[in-house]
């Protein structure tokens, strides 16, 4: 007997029968002889809705208000689900993440979880109840404000919890069968991970991969919580996120875990910039004041007879219309020459643990990529991940050639179970 | 300046343009110098839907998750209007009920207030903002369980902090034009009513009138807190509930106030009881026990012969299968005959100050009532207040016939005013 803390996303809550669903599984995780604490999303559309009508009354509505109007999502699923357990003849008691002991810091909208205080949680599973939490927000600690952590902060609630309640798996439940190789949309012959390291996954969803959330990854692997991503439409086992992947495994790991691919990113390159000290930390202070996430940034050699340089960045595309914003007030001050803007773009990263040891992987991708036609615009690499940035229209090719290139295809056998070539 | 209460019902914040016509109303409050404080209700049809979704869920919800669920209502359109209030210029804080210091009992569904500590309030009127408070909700003092005050709650959160803040005034906004002398919808000539002492109001309340919650008006009369009920679609002087209604005034105050009716209320007859001491008090027992308010009771005189009598009582028709199943379990150990059950009946209450000095209004009611053909079923008075029991075909003639032997149809003046005959 342990604790288990489950995790349900707005698609697995999507109505009253999906609540139903989803009560008995809870209640079976109880039977099993578990105490079973439930982080909860959004039904469905909820979120959407709710943006709606903050859209509605002003077109740029302050974020502590929104924080207050979004959290309403959770509240109502919890209570729902809290509603069809007691239906089932078991007792449930919903928490708020305030209720919940879930402390943040004070950043409406996208909040850091910076302690968790379960008492009453802890209290409600001595009591023999089961708990339902509202994931996706929390009270920040100086203001008493309620908070929220960013769309998918369920996630990382859920993974809080975990580490709060030294709890011995976080079931992650969602839409699909656990994290995938590629994106199986694109790769149709992608195939369900096993298992996989904590930094892999770190790199898997910092690259794309939307099947968890960053922070409760970081979370997971700080506290070392077992991970199980897992569907709620089926009693499959799932892909676990764990420390060590080859712990007990009589086969090798692979080399590479998978290819995960992002559009959403958009890139600035600022011409003609004087090549002097101090100008590349002007531009990217400015933009981190403006709060924008850079992700990848390239510097151009210098041109010798001007002394000017050019530098390119890519960011989230819904940030664009800021940075653009923000460099353009800064022009005379930097002195360069002007701004060109691309969002038509597309990220493709390759990540494995076992690029450590095999050295020859960068060109083996480079050269998949040559083949299948493809020009890369710009590369980052981290020890175990290397990202190339391509044209919007290359990414899916893109993909599948690196994917097959590195025998992450699923063998027939595999193919069969996860919906492959019908046999 | 002084602090103004303001409270929204749900059809003053149906949807986004009523939400904004609220924040402007909010805002012209604030900009004549007041500190203002709005309770504010779900919008339009937010909580049918939720307890649409619950009853999906459960068929009978535990009131603690119901109450968990219900207050996203409020928490919704708190948000909404403080967005409009900020697109409009001006700094707003919503607050949950919890947040705003509402404490309660911990009955969950119709829990009582039993103490406000508003520092968060005032810390935010001190900063000069607008603040809005979701009404309807609170947090109970033992357990700081989220808890709701029941149907028309609102209007209680919002005279309570009135008492809490010393405000000078709380202003119930709702989509009539104020109280009126008896329900226009029976009664064109119905008239609005310029001011009404709060004794009259709680007997107009507690026998039908739906305009304002029984428990708001109990609050104001304690806190001597003048309320204004008034109209959110138009800016005429809506009804004042004060003290005294006549200070200051040159007309002498009106006998009668108005005539209300309730057809909501149903009747159970307990058959041949024993007329011995302690069987009333068993009865009621059993029922009180069970939660359920007693409106009426008539016992008949007991019959020589057998010694047995007939009890006779009215309730909230929504007690009645309860109440029902109640005295069935007590058949045995009281002995009564039968029961019989009513539910086609319906109250009249007459209510005016000035019956205590006019000793013929009950004869001039009966007489009315009999001139138009009205049987009465049962009889109770107050000091201030004659109801009588009548089937419920008879209800909407008996108001006429009332309203009219009391004078109290609009003159013509007063009705073109309020919609009246065209003039």
């Amino acid at each position: 007997m342990g604790i288990v803390v489950q995790k349900y996303g707005g698609s697995s809550l999507a109505d009253a029968a999906a609540i139903k669903r989803v009560a008995r599984r809870i209640v079976e995780t109880k039977k099993q002889g578990n105490d079973v604490v439930v982080a909860v999303s959004a039904m469905g559309d909820t979120t959407d809705e709710l943006l709606d009508l903050a859209g509605g009354v002003s077109p740029l509505p302050p974020a502590r208000e929104m924080d207050m109007l979004l959290t309403a999502g959770e509240r109502i699923s919890m209570a729902l689900v809290a509603m069809a357990i007691a239906d089932l003849g078991y007792e449930a008691r919903s928490f708020t993440g305030s209720q919940a002991g879930v402390i943040t810091d004070s950043v409406h909208g996208k909040a850091k979880i910076i302690d968790v205080t379960p008492g009453r949680i802890s209290s409600a599973l001595e009591d023999g109840h089961i708990v339902i939490v509202a994931g996706f927000q929390g009270v920040s600690q100086d203001t008493k404000e309620i908070t929220t952590l960013g769309r998918g902060g369920t996630d990382t609630t859920a993974v809080a919890l975990a580490a709060a309640l030294q709890a011995d798996v976080c079931e992650i439940y969602t839409d699909v069968d656990g994290v995938f190789s590629a994106d199986p949309r694109i790769v149709p012959a992608a195939h369900k991970l096993d298992k996989v390291s904590f930094e892999e996954m770190l790199e898997l969803a910092a690259s794309g991969a939307k099947i968890l959330h960053l922070r409760c990854v970081e979370y997971g692997r700080r506290y070392n919580i077992p991970i199980h991503v897992r569907s709620s439409f089926s009693q499959l086992e799932g892909t676990w996120v764990v420390e060590d992947p080859t712990e007990g495994n009589t086969m090798e790991q692979a080399i590479i875990a998978g290819v995960a691919h992002d559009r959403s990113e958009a890139k600035i390159t600022v011409v003609g910039v004087p090549d002097k000290v101090g100008e590349a930390a002007r531009i990217f202070t400015a933009l981190a004041d403006a709060q924008i996430n850079i992700d990848m940034i390239v510097q151009n050699v210098s041109a010798a007879s001007t002394n000017l340089t050019d530098i390119s960045f890519t960011l989230p595309g819904t940030d664009a219309q800021t940075a653009m914003a923000t460099l353009q007030k800064l022009q005379d001050q930097v002195g360069f020459e002007r701004l060109l803007f691309n969002d038509k773009v597309g990220k493709l990263s390759l990540v494995g643990a076992g690029m450590r040891s095999n050295p020859g992987i960068t060109a083996q991708f480079f050269g998949a990529l040559a083949e299948a036609g493809v020009n890369i615009d710009m590369i980052s690499t981290s020890e175990i991940r290397i990202s190339v940035v391509v044209a919007e229209d290359d990414v899916e090719r893109a993909v599948r050639a690196a994917h097959t290139a590195f025998d992450l295809d699923a063998s027939e056998v595999e193919a069969v179970v996860y919906g492959g070539t019908g046999r």
